[in-house]
């Protein structure tokens, strides 16, 4: 029942003849533009640069910082403009006015480039060519292009200019005269004006994971939006962005629609994006609701234009990509659906929203096939773009309605450089078409489903063998926008609160070993439940933990390297198994919140799985020069007892890290985790040892630091020692270590990650949609409980104003709540303690006349609970405590700089050097600060937080630490000693190999 | 003029007729030996375990160890030994009876391949083999098969032999019935009785190093048995041994035959190698000496039989090959060189031995063509082989002396291995003829020369570029052989004499800073010459010093590594350049010996140029996992103020490599050289700026350690210290690097190399003749006192009595003197404090009984000097002072251990963990070995001393360090802090690279 492919061509054919041989302006080499794409499409490094200097230019404030970003990124060695810019450039650089008169000339081309995508700054600009494409009889819909929404303040900003947009322009098309072919369809009549809307822009809290509190709220947003329109007769198309929100943008849309205030009301629309391996589900599951509800909504089916994004976003991920590999894949399924689409005409509307000709004229033959009337369908297409396309489509009698963006010059650069991507790229249906001049039959080939890969299954759970190792893969985080997904984390939860309040105790050799104190640790949300009764080990039982570890540790050390490796290799496959236990288990135990106790656990699994394929390299050793007649083999051999003293903010992961980089090497461990975090180390103890880690091996001690620890680091049989923890803990330790005590073995040897007090640099040309989410993330995650976390942004005067504006904005709309809430997205802090300590520091700052902005801590959540609002200070001076001392919670410094070396010397001008960051489009200045933000962690235009094992191995210098990185490939050196064996292997002359005569 | 080509082949054929058909009995396959070398020679790897076993196997005292050195060489997996073996070998392993009836077996095949080559145990037993020789018309030359000589005593019985061969001989020999083919050549009757001597086993301290000594004391040795030779009217010839003793050889021979006690005595003879590429200037060199003293010697021309071990030792040290690298070239040169002693005929006789049919051919044509009539030269082969050729010799009328080995099994053994890797190479000619065979024009074609590699030049002084860098290769030690060497070493002697008494001040940015209190450093070989005044920084001067590099750190620090990196190279260059000075200061100033300055000053060149281009590859960081859209790149950044603390004892290599690992890191450096060696610390101090190191990146600050040292190290400024030296000293610099000051910008990190308590095993199955040696060596090398030195033997019951014996010999000849004197082996200690602890810790070894065996010191050095006798002491408790704290000279304790397990068990219980030696032929054991004897660096079958940079990173573990290696991969991460860049290169869901839709 396939549709006629004999049929397709001949549609196809027509369109070709009707178009009449034009091309689309946006390609005449007559033009600048022409010119410039020309260039890109040849020159790969150009178009990026092009791009990327497309990208910047709306925020740069003056022709000099025009100019200079000219130099940095089209005038560089390597990139190779194409004359019509070489021309325009040739003054740029070379003084104030040649550089005025270039750089505006470079802005007029720009802006004029722009414009031709964009239809005016508001409805009122825009009219005139809405008129004027009904002129050529084409519909429209508008669209209004925005930054990025990070606060309420914005989402109703954006609300308020959709409601004037259909307010300013209902009378004027009103008045239009009529065009049957644009005013009805084979139903009746059809609004008019038609607006398109981002979810995302009217709802800046959107997230998967909160999926119902994210659809009520979207919903309670788009009701008033649909109400509107319905009482001005426009339609409303809700548009579909990143796939992560797919999900809740049809729910949304669903529960919108079936407010009983909406009732029968049909002009609204939804997208299907075809190049969505699901797309097929997403066709489906609308027809089954349009079954149900009998409204006959519009369906756009478009390609997709997230590809990159998507493709790129899975990788970093892990996850296997939503979308098809291969654009023929996309192409066919766009055929399949619009046939879906079309033969349930009887329930729904369609528009084909496409570029392509074969694509369309497949789906007007679809029309045809299913009976179809010309006008039951529209084409869509984008203002701009494809002209000839759809002249030959309203030649043939086709509704052609143009996707029309409405706003200004910054969020149109993004977009115009969306459209350039898009119109350059080798697989552009409109470059073969109208630049590269492919013949008809191959623009019209049926496309072939030409490489699938298949959707990833569950992961295994078998754990992985040292002597098939694959190469080291992270653990990819769980995908929250899956509801499977979230319903089993929250199983989870509930699983956890069954089995609170068991008491941990030291474990020397399987043996528990109970104290005679302990202390209850209490769940920080509500500041009453209690986790876990932990028994504070005695200096006795610490004793003979270390003389555990040490009886066992020449057994240890003579295991084989590969099977230690393999007991990494099982707790990973174990923890993979019971992750999201583990990681409910930090939900309650530190108030962790799901996606970042989720991302503890994999980083957990990770640590293992990559330090037991770095033990196997690590075991392999190195082959050194080696002359004829010997050998020479480097090799490394275990330290002894290690003691693993470990924080409670990374429970799990750096717990995890420590000791199993310390057992993989063939140390013997003696485990002191914190006190607020024992229950988690308890069960990863218990994994350890279920998963063959030797009795003898591993050994637990909870207990005090000060007692325990102390006593632990002391002890002349241990010689090495990994902490993590404070500053005032590191140096002490790192002192005792110094101490060589009589009858130690060997020299103490620490792996010491202390403090930070983290910069991010934020330019005054940096990208302030990314620059504010990514501070107030790497500021308020885990409510600012990390080394890595932000406590200082640095602003440069350029765009200070709009910046903090926005970063205050968005902190006050973060929602403060209890960890467990999936809406939550700054928890309590770690304890009571903790918290008095943060809000009398914030006391202070205000005594000392500074001004904060915080976010409102909701009444709804337990006084008891260790509650502290992410908070906002400006205009903190370089010197203050706050920008100083390391709060370790969600405050957040802001320090103005006057210009760019003077954030750079106030980013450095702390005691610590562990993380910073810098938002900035300028390649110089990232260049500089790759040369002089000397921290162990370094991230350019992104979030400071979430080191990621074997990307970014973690930690820092000076102050923050002695200089390891875990997760990286020098880490196990810290837990070994070097070895040499050199064997002369020629006896009587004679070598082996070797040739005699 | 060359020999007719056609005259060659007609002689060659008439050879392979009178052979009639016969075959070599070594091969016949009816035999087990010739089964056993068939599968040799299909196999490589049974072989070469084969041949092992064979080399062992003499040691073995019992069956069982027989069994377990079979089971472990010839029945392990991978080794597939032959039917015949396999047969013989099923019972070994079943238990004692099986075992001893197989081994039994092995031992009688092997004894009776030994018996094939050899002619009798001693004269009386050979005669009946010697005469049947005569009987088939064959004359003989005996040699005494022998250990290697390590010791006088050994030399004399050695000596004594030869006189009881030459008597015992005399008489049997002078009443055999005359045979004129034998008794006489062209110029009249010639000796029946025939001896071959070794010079090294006549004399066991022959040393080219001191060239005229060892050939006065050679030829003292020699002009005795000559005469006692001419008195029993015997003929004596010179074997020629490894090329090393080539010039000494022929020059104590000219000696001796010029001694007028053996005026006009001719029969005597000297060997020339053909495989030597200037082996035609030892022709000539032969031919002058005659032609002057009209001595008509013997000349044997052989290919020689050191191939194997003059490539690995070339190669090794890395020096030009000194043989021909293809058996072609030797066989020209064979036929060349003996055209030349042919054509001088008048001034000398010639002996052609080779197995070679178409060598003897071309001597023979040669022979004709220039008239020497047929028994005017000989043919010689060596017993046991090749008798098809002998019998065609004497069946065309040659004279043919065969090459009769006397001796006991032990040495037996040994030599059936070179035979034996002789007839199975895949080059030997008899195995082309007679196993493989060849054609006899195959057999008889002219040798090409095909491969000449060049004589290496002189080595290049030009500094190596960044830019254009070539793999590490190590700095070649000076060839002492070479007398334009030595006179180069003299004279840099001479002219560093005539530059002592300077004072060295510390400089600070260039400039000096005078002490007001300073030090003379005397010669240790005199204890009076004032070899320089050493300035003693005051802490001021230390504080400036190190303010001086913490105000440049931020330059170097943003110094290119390429650039630093250079700067290594121009050091090396420099070092390069005055390499005999930098050594003849060290000779001075700490007393060290020729060979041992040279290679210190090498490994300081080598520690310059391995680090740069470690710096380099570490300059280039790691990419670590990348997906898309995200560069991460961990690279290392300097870490500030490095404390370089250098001992006297490596004062050039040791100091060079810790200060230019800081440099080259980027770090600033404060050199604080030892007060011994304050006058080369300067002198590298100078090269290091004059090759372009800024003057703000290092300086120098004389002193006491406990003065300047201790400041420097506890200066807040100073983050990283690199530090050799004392156990003391180490864990006080340890300690105090743990405190972190006020202000101090990071941890202090240390690298600590101190002290070592090093053994050397000497197993059951050892070769004496190298453990012998290579403990002297390793204990007594530099009067002990290297870190590295072996302080402890420790020795298994089986070979206990015979090693100790050799051992207490050999140490007894080691000739102690001054450090310039070049026949010295053991100089003085460094300084008369070091000289009266040492003595003190021998007399109090006495007073608790034990018993010592020292080398005597000759009245002829100054009583001022610090000597102290190389001392063996015996039968020391493994808990004895002796036995467990370092000594640092040359003090050597004999351990006997009750069996291996407890041999290991004594060598890892002391506190240190620095290097330690394996003697031992078993392959199981050495395994063990290298799984139990953890220390920085195992050392099997080899001194323990003398690691080079890039093949032996050094460095120990427990109490000798902290565990770095110098020389090693790992090294400079000692000197940096990781760091970590991430990038995020998407914007607006566009990545460079990747494609978009």
């Amino acid at each position: 029942m396939a549709v006629s492919e004999q049929r397709v061509r001949e549609i196809g054919e027509d369109l070709f003849a009707r178009m009449k041989g034009e091309t689309p302006g946006l390609f005449d080499k007559a033009w600048w533009s022409g010119q410039v794409l020309e260039w890109a499409m040849r020159d790969p490094v150009f178009k990026t640069e092009m791009f990327r200097f497309v990208d910047v230019f709306p925020s740069l404030a003056t022709p000099e910082e025009v100019a200079r970003h000219i130099q940095e990124y089209l005038l560089r060695p390597g990139v190779n403009p194409p004359t019509v810019i070489r021309m325009a450039l040739k003054g740029a650089g070379l003084g104030a006015f040649a550089t005025r008169i270039a750089t505006g000339q470079i802005a007029k081309n720009l802006e004029g480039m722009a414009t031709r995508f964009i239809v005016g700054a508001d409805h009122a600009s825009a009219l005139p060519t809405l008129a004027e494409l009904r002129g050529q009889r084409q519909a429209f819909t508008v669209d209004l292009l925005g930054e990025a929404t990070v606060s309420d303040a914005e989402s109703e900003a954006y609300a308020a200019r959709y409601r004037a947009l259909l307010d300013g322009l209902a009378a004027p098309t009103q008045a239009w005269k009529p065009d049957a072919l644009l005013d009805a369809d084979d139903r009746g009549p059809i609004p008019r004006l038609n607006v398109s809307v981002k979810l995302s822009a009217l709802d800046c809290r959107l997230d998967a994971l909160a999926f119902d509190a994210s659809v009520e709220a979207a919903a309670a947003r788009l009701v008033p939006l649909f109400q509107r329109a319905r009482a001005l007769g426009a339609f409303v198309n809700l548009d579909m962005e990143q796939r992560a929100l797919k999900e809740l943008t049809y729910a949304a849309f669903f529960r919108a629609m079936e407010d009983p205030s909406l009732a029968g009301w049909e002009h609204a629309g939804v997208v299907v994006q075809a190049y969505l391996r699901d797309a097929d589900r997403d066709v489906e599951a609308i027809i089954k609701w349009a079954k149900r509800t009998q409204r006959r909504v519009t369906v756009r089916l478009v390609k997709g234009a997230y590809w990159d994004f998507e493709t790129v976003r899975a990788a970093q991920e892990g996850w296997p990509s939503p979308v098809w590999l291969d654009k023929s894949d996309a192409d066919a399924t766009f055929e399949a659906l619009s046939a879906e689409l079309l033969a349930h005409h009887k329930h729904l509307r369609t528009a084909l929203a496409s570029h392509n000709v074969r694509s369309l004229a497949y789906g007007m033959a679809a029309a045809e096939k299913y009976g179809v009337p010309t006008n039951g369908f529209e084409v869509q297409c984008l203002y701009g773009m494809a002209e000839p396309i759809k002249a030959a489509c309203v030649r043939r009698g086709h509704r052609v309605r143009v996707y029309a963006p409405i706003g200004d010059l910054l969020p149109g650069m993004a977009y115009l450089v969306r459209r350039l991507l898009e119109n350059t790229s080798n697989q552009s249906w409109l470059r073969m078409g109208f630049v590269d001049g492919a013949s008809h039959e191959a623009l019209l080939a049926a496309p072939k489903r030409v490489q699938r890969s298949p959707m990833l299954g569950p992961v295994p759970v078998e754990a992985g063998r040292v002597d098939r190792l694959t190469p080291f893969v992270n653990e990819p985080l769980r995908d929250f926008g899956d509801a499977a997904v979230r319903a089993a984390f929250a199983a989870a939860l509930k699983q956890t609160d069954t089995r609170l309040g068991r008491t941990i105790d030291a474990v020397v050799d399987v043996k528990p070993i109970p104290s005679p104190r302990a202390l209850d640790r209490v769940d920080p949300s509500d500041g009453r439940t209690v986790i876990a009764r932990v028994g504070l080990a005695t200096s006795e039982t610490a004793d003979r933990a270390v003389a555990a570890a040490q009886a066992f540790f020449a057994a240890w050390r003579a295991t084989p390297a590969a099977e230690r490796a393999q007991r990494l290799l099982d707790i990973a496959a174990r923890m993979r198994a019971q992750r999201d236990a583990l990681s409910a288990l930090m939900v309650r135990e530190v108030g962790k919140p799901w996606r970042e106790a989720d991302a503890d656990t994999c980083e957990a699994i990770d640590f293992c799985e990559f330090y037991a394929r770095e033990a196997l390299r690590m075991d392999a050793g190195h082959r050194m020069v080696e002359p004829p007649g010997e050998t020479n083999v480097l090799s490394y051999m275990p330290r002894g007892v290690t003691a693993v003293i470990a924080p409670w903010n990374f429970p799990l992961a750096i717990l995890a890290g420590m000791a199993t980089a310390a057992l993989v090497t063939g140390n013997t461990v003696v485990l002191k985790p914190a006190e607020q975090s024992s229950a988690i180390a308890a069960m990863f103890f218990e994994i350890c040892l279920k998963a063959g880690v030797p009795p003898g091996a591993l050994h637990l001690v909870p207990g005090l630091g000060e007692e325990v620890g102390a006593r632990v680091v002391a002890d002349p049989r241990v010689v090495n020692i990994a902490f993590t923890g404070s500053l005032e803990v590191g140096l002490a330790i790192w002192r005792q270590a110094g101490v060589t005590l009589p009858g130690q073995a060997s020299l103490k040897r620490v792996v010491c990650e202390m403090g930070g007090k983290n910069a991010i640099i934020v330019d005054s040309d940096a990208d302030l949609d990314e620059a504010v989410l990514g501070v107030v993330h790497s500021a308020f995650g885990f409510a600012g409980q990390k080394c890595s976390a932000c406590s200082r942004v640095i602003v440069l005067p350029e765009q200070r104003a709009a910046f903090v504006e926005r970063l205050v904005a968005a902190t006050r709309g973060l929602v403060v709540g209890p960890a467990a809430d999936p809406r939550t997205r700054v928890p309590p802090v770690v304890d009571s303690a903790s918290r008095d300590r943060l809000l009398a520091a914030l006391a202070a700052a205000e005594a000392r006349g500074l001004k904060r902005f915080a976010a409102p801590v909701p009444h709804s959540v337990p006084a008891s609970g260790a509650y502290v609002p992410p908070t906002v200070v400006t205009g903190v001076d370089p010197c203050d405590p706050l920008a100083q001392d390391e709060q370790f919670g969600p405050i957040l410094a802001v320090i103005e700089a006057r210009d760019f070396d003077d954030a750079l010397r106030i980013a450095m001008d702390t005691p610590y050097a562990l993380t910073a960051g810098l938002y900035s489009r300028s390649p110089a200045r990232v260049e500089q600060a790759r040369a002089e933000l000397r921290v162990g962690n370094l991230y350019i235009n992104r979030p400071i937080t979430g080191a990621i094992v074997g990307r970014h191995p973690f930690g820092g210098a000076r102050m923050s630490g002695g200089g390891t990185k875990a997760g990286g490939p020098d880490y196990l050196l810290s837990f070994v000693d070097p070895r040499h064996v050199s064997e002369n292997t020629m006896r009587r002359g004679f070598t082996p190999q070797a040739s005699s005569t």
